[in-house]
């Protein structure tokens, strides 16, 4: 059997180049179980409103049965002559119970049932990054909880800043995740819509019931216009446009994980088992997990400008460039999906060297806003305590000395508001002292981190 | 007066071509009012909270007041030694007020600073968005309303395929704008977030009241880590994405009104206050604002990937590439807005040639769907009618006749199921049948008409 | 065997996420042969320098040999646990012929080897490409010659503008095409670049002979810095943005194609072969080799910006998301050439409707130019003569009337410079006029396919 | 005046928001110099060929200098109203020498005149992007010698692998600037293409001289379709790409830069001219101007991808969508040129600190694939000596001890292979070993210092 009960007006088969170019089963072939459930829900309503006989809906019901069960076992035998997975699936039917089988496409089109399939699709997909998200989020919590106290630079333009917690700095990337899990329910909302009775384009002259379809399918509503539901590929970019944010922000991640674990910074270690060694220079240990995810962020960036330029200009309704949606959804699926579980792996066997982190926010200058803020206490405008606090560590660096290291007397030099409780600055004192909400103070942070607890938890 | 006061530490002045690279104030000047709100907010909670005295408080607000004044004036002198717009008010401030100006930027920092400016900026472009697409979804319905019964082939791969009402094609436009309309809705839930408080990166050691000073500018919710705070432009990046997309639906649009005002299809007339003429074709009446919009829509891109990548794998918290987030979004925010307003007039003055369209549905072979249809209602499966019909049309292409020009004698030698009412078949019958919720039936694109007439005029 | 000997100083096995993540294999096996080639060459010059017993390098090449024909039977198991297709081929070398195995990475890191068997693939690529590119050329010189004097509209904002050759429409894209043809050939110079020798990112400290292994294997060049030889993906991106700028080139070709056989157009007819049939439209023969070329254009513009994106940032020498750079560019020469074979039978066999051409380069307002142009070769000033026809044409189109149906009395009423030979333009003329280098004239077209053949045949 | 002239046929004025959407203007006055020098070279070639009186060809070249003599002076004045550059001048034109003025547009049309004022902006461009290349070149070159024989740690992974000059580091960048360089040379190659000649887009129907026009305004050859020639916009597209890849190049510079001078590895400090302060934290110098090269990466690539998507799907020939060529362009050249100026600064007054790179490489493990290079020479086969020294370096890291300072009892109890010259290793020797073409040995980059300095004075 091959389409060509498809070609009735044609007087040519397909060219041999062009079937392979044109067909979609190499990938659509992944779409099957959405595409079987589709068809039931279909027929189902088919025959309960009447359009086929239910005795018939009832046979190509169990069929379809069959065939996901065939598939499921890998004895479903797919060919590029038949296209797509619905030819495949349809021809398949027809040649299990006959003419009845062709019933089934009544008050249907490939183009609703495509929109449907991917609409499927989509929805499973964000339940699984969703629960991906949480899961480096609960890592990172750990994380953060086993490592609460830990004192650490913070950094602006990779220079040394001020002292932060570590855990609060991990608590950032909760937040980026937290906002990804927000960002992927929204994108929900707007998939979760059943597209089938648009037919090719104008809606079907069948007395179908598609809220019926939608219920079986546990779709929250139908769509409003029958051009628009076989046009719109929103759902594949806004799903593609977050998976690029959570990459993003898994880049981030992955680049302070190349860094902290370089013999210069020192922080983490990353466990043996989530890195790589070298062909060549056997004392390597390369975190070639972070990097990869690093690379693959240019990847899903890929895709989504991939379909945004694909969709670019194109009339109503359905064209055959809308194809062109599927392999850079799934890759994008599948790319945030395995970044996700490789990381949350990765962090949860992180290893802090709590000591260096420590002794590297202790030295040097990091305490030099405390001390413009201490000046700022005892009255002097911030601008100027600013400009003195710049002046003493010029020459603190000219003598080569840490801040901590200097005398009264030398502070004294540069403002006589010094005294010598400022010798009594310490990282942890600094830490502590910003006590504000969304601080980097323990107990601002200790509260964020139950609230964060509370976030995963929530369904 | 230059930045010197914030070089303490340094022994030479910026290089001449550093500094012009390094300054923003060319573009985020832009930002002043938004600066000078917060900084407003800022210094009234200072005083409100003891850290300043209030009677200083006071001096600060009426001062920053009188700066708005003179840059709305257009009597501020820009300097770009000063480097940013936050740098040269309180530069201004100081020469106004003294020292006491040095106050201002007590317990913040310009990383916090310029993360408040941006989002207080993108909540009033979301807004003026949201204006826009609800402006074009009016005039859309307008057209729709106007040629309420318009019939026009409908079209899928640009072949004719269906009979649709024209106005059912045009409210297929109102639904993309629908989601647009929600999507920046969702992004402006993510934007509605005050970061003030979270300092350079770490919080602030003064006892600040964070909620009074969102109150103060209309925001819903503070941050809760601030080297997020500092770190994160998803808002911007979540702004572009809904932009990129919203962009492509114009382009679509775009691309059909090019499309109906060639002279082969002739559905439209674009106004002549919307085309432009010829430097040497007197003849030629060019939809020049489609065009752009469609061309348009690839910066609108290139904004969204400039950005993306700008932010692949910078390390937390503030890094100075940060501060290219701004001329594309200004730039986005400000194409979508021209584009939006130039199609609401394109399409407002729209004339629509419902006799050409009408006479392009009525042609050929557009009703061979419904052929086959009643084939099926005649009891043959959907399969074998669609096999039917597709020879049937072969036939009648091959006499290089339409279907509706066949005899029912040449309809029978196809199928003896057809009767004398198979010639009964029009347009219009075709449109009306197809009376499922979403189809282009006219009793549903009415009642769509009326719903998305309370969706454009709810707030 | 494991990657177990690669890992000597670590104490856990790769987690299981982490192996399936990082492991290349499943995509990097396409280049086994050239990196058994690369092995030979390598192997070879080992043996003949003395840094290995050239019996011993015999035994390797021989086992390569076998190992080559093991792939190419399907008889070869590659592992992931092996991560690569280096370390698969090593594994099995050493499995083969023992220790003797163990000293073929000699003087070789995997980073000087993988960049040395991409290049040796996009040289290989690139011949294909300049192949598939002139393959397509040769098609639409075909046609344009089968049709040398098929008069056509030529379009500007897609409205009628002025008629010209459809042979010299076609040659428009032997153009674009030819300078893709030579952008290739650029990038090959580029690629043409022997990087082995360059070790892990600092040299090899051994006697080798690079330039004897760059003449085994090819190469006109060595590269020149060791560092940058490991770190540089320059060829694999220029090779994108060439692909990128041949799909942009056949986008406008399918779009062309989509719009010709609509039936408003109505010039070409694509062959059966290369079109689709709809599962619900029996009527209708969709282009959808064109259109998923449109659709493709967007997912190679992708592949080039995902590793733009990747790049961007990166310090020296090798990092891991180097291996990003394979995926994308296996796709990108597929969707390249298959578009490119998919385009050329179509091309081959499309028949061109001269009829309806001709008559919709004739109507109108297409020869409005030429009037003006008849005004200004009267002595009229360009931009009045401009100005006179702008106001006969708007007369024109009030009656509704083609310029050709004018009485000389009515060109009168505009300007006297007009006499009865303004009457008797014709498409045909008005082509024929336009005998510049590189215009619609038969002669300059008949001059430019005779060029255009000696350039396809060029080698 | 307005383009009242041009609307011969319209019978309404542009819509005032419409018109502000179309003009280019705004920025197309840019190229005002290329325009008239276009302009001048069209009438003096009207003027010789007899077309228009050789008289009247004096008169508008006059006042075309005056007209240029204007802009240069900031005395001409723009209108939005007449769009663009080319009909602001023109309208200046008929102003100042009345009706012969409007003979200047014969056989001309605002198509061909665009591509060619772009082409000579582009040719122009080239040229400088290769000064700006060079100069970035010498600059490297410059910091290379003066530090040739520093020696510091080489990366991969960002993990320390073995010891490199940073010389041969710094010379990686020059060789990536060397394929910029010839990459724009061969763009120009494409650029330098003349379309005048093309008219709207059939060619013109006047007795031209186009070698003639080509001759005078220095380009090397005329296109050779006039229909590809108002349609092509490759040449722009090649630039962006281009530039991209050189943009790509300086965020990895800028990346090592900013790397480099923080605390963690110290080995270069940037010169404070080309650093900025912090606005709350005195201590900080920061590398705004690296960190700014790598975001406004991102901005060079949104160019490229928002051409590419603009000019996807486009029919032929011209439409108003390629008007978006010019800005994404002007902001592409424009950064390009301001990044490579900012770098030359800040390399050139880069200080090295050779003490803190050379301690680096000495430490740790770096010379430990030297270490298994000797086990090889012993006869060792690498695979083995590999596993060896993978052992070693574990005992050494659990030991907290360098190699060097491992007795060589201790490198005996892993292979007997190992003699008293194990201990004699410095990252001095292991440079000097690796003394290949491309490697990293004091006299190859010499050699190499050398050959780069003859090709940055060859013109």
């Amino acid at each position: 059997m091959s389409t060509e009960h498809l070609r009735g007006r044609f007087q040519k088969d397909t060219d041999r180049v062009a079937a392979r170019y044109i067909a979609s089963i190499p990938f659509d072939q992944r779409l099957y179980r959405q595409d079987i459930a589709g068809s039931i829900a279909h027929a189902r309503m088919l025959g309960r409103q009447g359009i086929i006989p239910e005795g018939e809906a009832e046979a190509i019901i169990s069929a379809l049965a069959e065939i996901r069960e065939e598939i499921d076992q890998g004895q479903f035998h797919f060919k590029v002559e038949l296209e797509d997975i619905h030819m495949n699936i349809e021809a398949r039917l027809i040649e299990k119970i006959g003419d009845v089988g062709g019933k089934l496409h009544t008050a249907r089109s490939r183009n609703d049932q495509v929109a449907l399939d991917l609409r499927l699709f989509c929805k499973e997909a964000i339940g699984e990054t969703v629960r991906g998200l949480k899961g480096l989020q609960a890592a990172l919590l750990d994380v953060a909880e086993a490592n609460i106290d830990v004192i650490m630079p913070g950094y602006t333009h990779l220079q040394r800043a001020q002292p932060v917690l570590l855990s609060h700095h991990l608590l950032a990337y909760f937040e980026m995740l937290q906002r990804d899990v927000l960002r992927f329910r929204d994108c929900l909302a707007r998939t979760d819509v059943m597209p089938l009775g648009s037919g090719a384009l104008a809606g079907v002259p069948y007395p179908i019931d598609r809220d019926f379809v939608a219920q079986q399918l546990g779709f929250s509503r139908i769509s409003q216009n029958s051009i628009d539901a076989v046009s719109d590929r929103d759902f594949v970019i806004e799903y593609q446009a977050a998976a690029s944010m959570a990459m993003m922000h898994l880049s981030r991640l992955a680049e302070e994980l190349v860094l902290w674990s370089t013999e210069e910074f020192g922080y983490v270690d990353i466990n043996d088992s989530f890195a790589s060694a070298s062909s060549i220079m056997p004392q390597k240990k390369n975190p070639d997990v972070a990097e990869l995810a690093r690379g693959k962020t240019g990847r899903v960036y890929g895709h989504l400008l991939g379909l945004l330029s694909g969709m670019k200009g194109l009339p109503l309704s359905y064209n055959r460039d809308l194809q062109e949606d599927k392999e850079g959804l799934f890759d994008t699926v599948d790319t945030l999906h395995a970044s996700l579980e490789a990381f949350t792996g990765m962090v949860r066997t992180l290893r802090v060297n709590a000591r260096r982190a420590g002794q590297a926010a202790e030295g040097g200058y990091l305490l030099a806003t405390d001390v413009a803020d201490y000046l700022v206490r005892k009255g002097l405008p911030f601008r100027q305590a600013h400009s003195v606090v710049g002046r003493l560590v010029a020459y603190a660096a000219e003598k080569k000395r840490a801040l901590s290291h200097l005398g009264l007397e030398e502070y004294r030099r540069f403002s006589d508001l010094f005294e010598a409780d400022v010798l009594q600055m310490t990282a942890g004192a600094s830490v502590a002292a910003r006590s504000v909400p969304g601080g980097t103070a323990p107990d601002q942070v200790r509260a964020q981190v139950a609230r964060a607890r509370r976030a995963v938890n929530d369904e």
